[in-house]
């Protein structure tokens, strides 16, 4: 057979949410690869990446009222294109795009457009991802936008039984600026960042692991970009991305899960 | 308005075939990312990244007549899955994808299914991007897998002035297993480069730099992961996906394009 059947595409497919910020949609899907046991280009698994950051407004700008427009309504049209395009399971790349206000809304207008897609929850596998490879972890710490920050959003965690440790407001404030800084700011940096960016970042971890943090959360997608590591002085940092990348590869292909020891 | 027209989406967008190999797709998102001149999330470019490595034949085992099915047919496919979602420039992130037995069919299918999106041709790109860089440099040394050595693929590089130095046949052979090695090369370690890597590529630079290259192209989608860099002994090192980002970025919102010095 010369040619393939385009129609074999619509199997089951990866679905990326990207576009917030566009450089943590990317690293979702290169986590998806990386988490894929294969040796070959044609053992991994197949994805769509869909990035349309104009569209999409500030999650933390609309969390705390600064903007009115409601990021879950591009983001539930994002995913009604990515099952038009043969996605079977789909996953937000940003935390604070989960905030209830958003997130519900984005489900509550799949269900209306009664798409079958399914959608995943960063933070329900972030707790997953913990429960499997650190069981006895009762207090994470968590490092986030001021958005998911003043939703408490991964406070869900409490009903996976993980006690949640924040930083102070003040504290919240000056990491917020280190993402989100015009200039110096990660996001402003996307693909440049120094070494003082991950300097910065460790403090806040270290503020948190002094509150008897046990792991810490990299709660924004683009902090794991600054961090780029799995321990902080022996502690765990967890990378909600790898969890869910994780999560998307066990539904599509769970024998192709890398192991993780 | 609280709710943007999902129409909006097909103004103008860049779409990427990617899964050849699977990191070589979303490294060219991300080098859009890099090469796009915004401060914030929203000023980023839309792009659609279509991946699926498991229907995409092996592009050096057609060329070199081990397997018969044609990769022409998935990404003219691939491309009009692309249009549809939104996209209306393309770019395959893939070398050997351009040789003309490949990409000829290619575009003689989306004529055939009356695509109306535009699709960039990696190798014009990199000469353009050489030209407007180095305009003094006229002698490359490529390195590249077997299936774009056999086709020469890039003395396409001829007819913009541009002289072409290859490695030997054995060179070329210790070169194409350092990327395909089913359990140490590039492509089966996608995300866990070592500096290994990097240091035999390195050898295989220095080979061409000695034959009289003035530049060198990495002219496999794979080598730019394991290197890292734009010079190796102060000879400029050019990742054709930079190229291509670029021009793709260019077609999309020229005055978004990082000014290069």
């Amino acid at each position: 057979m010369e040619r393939e059947n385009p129609d074999q595409i619509a199997g089951r497919c990866i679905g990326i949410v990207g576009g917030m910020g566009p450089e943590a949609g990317v690293a979702l899907s290169s986590k998806v690869i990386a988490e894929t046991d294969s040796s070959s280009d044609s053992g991994h698994l197949p994805q769509i990446l869909f990035s349309f950051p104009s569209l999409t407004p500030d999650r933390t700008a609309f969390i705390t009222g600064e903007i009115k427009n409601n990021p879950g309504y591009i983001i539930a049209d994002l995913i009604e294109r990515l099952e038009r395009a043969g996605a079977t399971i789909a996953a937000i790349a940003c935390n604070s795009a989960h905030a209830p206000q958003i997130f519900d809304l984005a489900r509550r207008l799949m269900a209306e457009k009664g798409l079958k897609i399914e959608l995943l929850h960063i933070i329900d596998e972030t707790a997953h991802y913990l429960k499997e490879r650190w069981p006895d972890i009762s207090k994470v710490g968590i490092l986030s936008t001021t958005g998911t920050y003043v939703t408490r959003l991964y406070d869900r965690l409490n009903s996976h039984e993980i006690e949640t440790i924040w930083l102070s407001p003040k504290h919240q404030e000056r990491l917020h600026s280190l993402i989100y800084h015009q200039d110096r700011g990660i996001k402003a940096r996307a693909g440049r960042l120094g070494e003082e960016h991950r300097e910065q970042l460790v403090q806040f971890m270290e503020i948190v692991a002094k509150k008897g943090a046990e792991a810490i959360v990299l709660g924004c997608t683009e902090l794991p970009l600054a961090f780029g590591g799995e321990k902080m002085k022996g502690i765990p940092v967890v990378d909600p991305a790898t969890a869910t990348a994780r999560a998307l590869i066990r539904h599509i292909s769970p024998e192709k899960l890398k192991k993780r020891v």
